[in-house]
């Protein structure tokens, strides 16, 4: 390597290592903001993460370090295969930023505050009008920011793709939805048929936080997490972050009338941190920790929730242990009836709280209609109809308000681009379930009440190269195989089927 | 105000915002370390609290900064009391800090933390000598501290005195503990020897984590503890932590067999509590906000703690709230029993769960060896024999092992002065209780359910001033009386008189 590009590499990591620890102190403010800081102090904590975040920001604007790692760009056959992964990926933020102007910069942040504001408004009145203006405002902004990237694509929605799932086009992704939708449909119509009666009264009986508390502690138990370098909390909408390389934070909600609820949430947050537990470490001294797509931290998450977490044979651990933990719950139902209401398949407008099978559709939804908006061919003012038609064509049920219609996510007061990312995580377990069939007999290990070989697994083939690579190119190395969602709906098929005795 | 007066002060003022902000965030990062941050994550936290720290003391340690506080000292006489305020603090730290070498100050830096380190270790394997040699070296250190701050003071332990409780001296507390120790010895002779039964069988019956916080719940509620400006969770050592003008943090401890813990933990935290969120706004904005003294905020905590929640008239509504919430502890105890176990004398080993009557005690015996070890005539080879030797005289009960004896709290290994704060906040509520009595009628106010008409007077007559004033000027402010231990004794006398039946 040339003295000049070690010390642009010097140069670099010092620049970096000052900005993280500026980086990481916020992620511990917004963590304490999110689980636990008052009310009324939450304006504070927030100005005073913005002060931080702005310290972190201009040692990141530093021109000899901008130039420093353009220069390592330019040189990035030369480097450590880490070092390489970190100079694309800065280059990769310049492609973003270097043409857009400060007040551009502040101008789409208000944007993005206010459509924030406003959709929260319009959410609790149930009323689209009053987010509509802002809707089209991000719309406005985001085409800006697109038209300013350096970077080219071939659409303009492949440019927002692009900052959640590194490499997946528009194209790819009409493709593998298409082929879903021609799939699930017929599918779902025939479960929605079938004569099944899957028992659910016994879901909504009264649980209380001890007992949800005790089976959490289980559950993390089972999969080896790591209450050393991890920890659990509560909060309204359950999230993990990793905020420092030995500390994983998962958050929980216990509702009294619905027990399954925190058992999938610990076991889904419970995913994500172990991918962020088992990652290299030496991801954190290169600054390439954060570099997983969107798509990638979901798959381990769904993995562990619907694949390991809702087969029959974990299930036929964690049935017995339910029966001992809630007793006042299971005593009247069968592990067969316990398998079957974890399962169950039922079409809702709401999808944070659909089952593993609908959950595709809801997002196919979505990227249709986002993929409008960014195209410049969207209708605004019927955008709620056209919601409500797609979730009577899809799902076969209609929201009767724009509250549980389409201004149930908060994603699009901040841009497009992010939902199919959580479809592709379905699609990605499902290839490497099929890859992991070759080393593991997964069942075995599912119902051994220890998670160990399967993390490792996961370490090894999963996580290892997660931040190296983009997620095509991570999932023909796990798997020896291009993408494609034929595992994935294959899975459904044997295993709904199955359940709802279809043929 | 002189032009250049206020130049200078509106520099002082936007320097320590900017400090502020930086400590701000430390807080909340030792808030979250004490409660949450898993233990690999602690070492990595500590830094980063550490490093921004530091960015606050860079802040305060520029010339300009010094040099306009300095004037700003000068001409203190022109300024508001606030700014005045502010500016005699600023003068108090630079007395202690400016003739100190930064290689002096990381050495004593070094000495502390070496101390607490061998401290810890000591008190494990309880084993006085682990600690001996730390132990001196921290007498050496703080010597040499007080020798290199440019104030004087009459003796060297009035030096460290004042770092704690401003203005006290080692001859004030020699009088006042000496009339203690007088009044408090043969008193509680007297309750040794009594006849007097009290009931603690049902104190250790087991209760869930979900029965105390709900009665958590309840006591911050009736104390008007502001849920939008603050927050209450869990920790091994309970404290308080104002982290912001908003946003004010206690923390309790759930043990199953000793529901009494938690309960008075609350409303001793929730005391503090009190007295962060009440005080006037302006502090803030003038950054004396943490100007109180030790003993101050000792004073409010055990005001509610003893003075409000162990008065029978709190008791009349606490023990059919307590028989609500915990059936299976209380269901076969009258209120006279639970009284009388709230309220039990029982001389005992460990200073943090003395009963109101003896604490002063433990006190009084950490007082008397540290005036020795800090006026360098301690025989350090001999202190857990002098230790457990007074503790014989006072309490009449002997440690086994210093684990139980000289080793038990951490403060030595950071220096010495503080422990006295503790005993004088009781003096200090005495004398405010006194003064309470002719506006308010305390005890209906303390069985009303809502300690709003109680939070009111403190805040107009104990928080409004505290900032402003050292605690013997404080007092007389409240009182029109000089400081005196005679309120505390005679109330503990009435009380204990009566509960233990002494003529």
């Amino acid at each position: 390597m040339k003295e000049k590009t070690e010390q642009d590499l010097e140069l670099v990591k010092k620049t970096l290592r000052e900005a993280e620890q500026y980086a990481h102190a916020c992620r511990v403010l917004n963590y304490d903001e999110e689980t636990i800081c008052p009310k009324k102090g939450m304006e504070e904590q927030g100005e005073l993460t913005a002060f931080l975040e702005n310290q972190a920001f201009v040692q990141k604007k530093n021109p000899a370090f901008l130039e420093a790692a353009d220069r390592l760009y330019g040189e990035r056959q030369e480097l450590d295969p880490l070092d390489r992964v970190l100079a694309e990926s800065l280059h990769r933020d310049r492609e973003r930023t270097e043409r857009i102007t400060p007040e551009q910069d502040a101008a789409h942040r208000k944007v993005y505050n206010r459509a924030f504001v406003d959709w929260l408004s319009a959410k609790n009145r149930a009323d689209y009008r009053i987010f509509e203006p802002s809707l089209k405002a991000v719309a406005k902004a985001q085409q800006e920011e697109i038209s300013l990237c350096t970077r080219q694509f071939d659409t303009p929605y492949d440019s927002l793709l692009d900052l959640y799932e590194r490499g997946m086009t528009e194209r790819e992704l009409d493709e593998i939805f298409g082929t879903c939708r021609e799939r699930l449909l017929p599918l779902l119509e025939r479960i929605r048929k079938s004569k099944k009666e899957i028992r659910k009264d016994f879901l909504s009986r009264t649980v209380t936080d001890e007992q949800q508390r005790r089976m959490a502690d289980w559950l993390l138990d089972v999969m080896c997490f790591d209450r050393e370098r991890g920890a659990i909390t509560t909060t309204e909408h359950p999230f993990t972050d990793g905020l420092g390389r030995n500390d994983v934070r998962i958050t929980t909600h216990y509702y009294p009338n619905s027990f399954l609820s925190s058992i999938f949430t610990v076991v889904h947050e419970g995913g994500h941190a172990l991918f962020e537990m088992l990652q290299p470490q030496e991801n954190w001294d290169h600054f390439v920790n954060q570099n997983k797509t969107m798509g990638m931290h979901e798959s381990v998450s769904r993995f562990y929730e619907n694949r390991i977490g809702r087969s029959p044979e974990f299930l036929s651990i964690l049935y017995p242990k339910a029966k001992e933990i809630f007793p006042q719950v299971l005593s009247d139902v069968t592990q067969e009836e316990f398998y079957e209401a974890v399962n169950a398949v039922e079409p809702s407008l709401i999808r944070t709280e659909a089952d593993e099978f609908t959950y595709t559709l809801h997002i196919i939804i979505r990227y249709e209609i986002e993929k409008q908006i960014v195209d410049g061919g969207a209708d605004f003012d019927h955008l709620p109809e056209l919601w409500n038609r797609k979730y009577q064509e899809y799902l076969g049920v209609t929201p009767d308000n724009d509250r549980v219609g389409i201004l149930q996510d908060v994603h699009w007061a901040s841009g497009f681009g992010y939902f199919p990312a959580y479809a592709l995580g379905n699609l990605y377990n499902a290839m490497y379930y099929t890859r992991m069939q070759q080393d593991l007999d997964i069942g075995k290990e599912a119902a051994s009440g220890n998670f160990s070989a399967i993390n490792r697994w996961m370490q090894d083939h999963v996580f290892a190269r997660a931040d190296q690579l983009d997620a095509k190119t991570w999932i023909r190395e796990i798997t020896g195989r291009e993408l494609t969602p034929k595992d994935f709906l294959d899975y459904l098929e044997e295993k709904y089927g199955r359940l709802y005795c279809l043929d």
